[in-house]
């Protein structure tokens, strides 16, 4: 059920990307990549569609850690072409977190997603560059992302294909064996992985998430599939509890037209 | 035209305060704190709907720069009761410029204040707290404000309210007289003003801006009224150019679900 056309999506995609960066009035994107899969795609995706001189990387690594997904990130850049900067983020994160330590590795992971959206916008204002989110369907359904992090982006090409469906993406558009064997992580801590972290697979959640967001099926009707009340429940809870990561901030209403409530699209009259 | 009913006003405000707050499961705020009239606005009314032990202020300055900006904030803290916490940004934005040097204050300007969201986001999660933003109806439609910086929050009590009406709002809420007095200013480099960056004053740029949104007038009758051309055109502009701020990153939909275009809803069946 999850089955792309992935030579149609990778059409929709490329031309996507440029008519976006057009509409913005940007010749170059950038995006930060992870040496994972997600932001492997993107790059695959964005060189196709602006060519390797319009398209720059950034690889952003907390200190040593994570050499081996530095050297794959680096990889990836090479076989494309592409620019790429790599920039350790640990001495604005070790600065802060020397004065106000915490033993929750959490916190300092989304504190480190965001230092890396914000060199990312940094980079984006002195290159002129469009920044491409890398935010999958998955993520983006069960919260699994940061806010103002790596949610954060000037268009998200990615959006609307599951985790699943990137991979089979990712074939066709020739991203290395070795990168889609990966095993995916957010990369925040050693061990970390998304699957542990969520405790479902991506392809049970893939599945369920389908059966409930695009197929609108119930609780039950998901369930009678073959899928154990428990994992449902918990994949409805991840949704529901992440709403506000889908949002911008509730302004309370005063006036007859509140942006994000009924002042929602752009001011054209007048041209 | 601008005119509000202050008591009305905050009536309205306390109790969104307190409803999110409980919506969200929360019994604590939090807020940045500059020692200007938006913030200083929300903290007393955050005070008046949660009472002064449920508040928490961070005041964020970069290294001794404006240090009467400090001394404001803190006073207000002071005479609110509230908790408040200092915290220098300069380290952290120090060891970034070190090695990424750039003579364009707009990004450096732009990096600090997403390095006090990244702060504000830290403690929220530390204290449990939710993060009250301090946008301005003015700032939102103008985009006069660091998107993922101080346009982020939780909730965003006062974006609503052009900024001649939060005066009004200071006014009756008991704003001290000395930050009801100061010249707006987002405090990234001195001199700075808003007026002066926007090259319009509130004054008239509220004006303008109503009769534009709120009033549906078109160009030429905000003219009629006795504004100039390129004032009102300055106006029109900045809020188009200003779109992306107020909105979520585009996702090409691929699917019949996309989240941001027709997947906008909490998943609330199955309760």
């Amino acid at each position: 059920m999850l089955k792309i056309n992935p030579a149609f999506v990778e059409k929709i995609l490329t031309s996507f990307i440029q008519q976006e960066l057009s509409k913005f009035q940007f010749k170059k994107a950038i995006l930060g990549l992870s040496g994972g899969l997600d932001s492997s795609v993107c790059a695959f995706l964005a060189t196709k569609a602006l060519s390797a001189d319009n398209v720059i990387s950034l690889i952003m690594p907390y200190g040593q850690t994570f050499n081996q997904d530095v050297a794959d990130a680096q990889e990836v850049a090479q076989i494309l072409g592409i620019k790429s900067h790599i920039i350790d983020i640990s001495p604005m994160i070790d600065s802060y977190y020397s004065k106000h330590p915490t033993p929750h590795k959490k916190l300092k992971g989304n504190k480190m997603a965001r230092e890396r959206m914000a060199i990312l916008y940094d980079f984006s204002a002195r290159e002129k560059a469009l920044i491409l989110g890398t935010s999958n369907k998955t993520e983006l359904l069960l919260g699994y992302g940061t806010i103002h992090g790596d949610m954060a982006s000037g268009i998200n090409p990615l959006g609307d294909l599951y985790k699943s469906q990137i991979r089979q993406l990712a074939v066709h558009i020739g991203v290395p064996e070795k990168i889609r064997q990966k095993t995916p992580t957010a990369g925040l801590w050693h061990g970390q992985t998304d699957e542990g972290e969520l405790g479902i697979t991506y392809e049970k959640a893939d599945q369920i998430l389908f059966l409930l967001v695009d197929e609108r099926k119930s609780k039950e009707e998901v369930m009678a599939v073959g899928f154990k009340r428990k994992e449902v429940e918990k994949i409805i809870d991840l949704i529901k509890k992440s709403e506000f990561k889908r949002k911008l901030p509730p302004i309370p209403k005063l006036s007859f037209r509140t942006v994000g409530h009924d002042f929602l699209y752009p001011y054209d009259r007048d041209k």
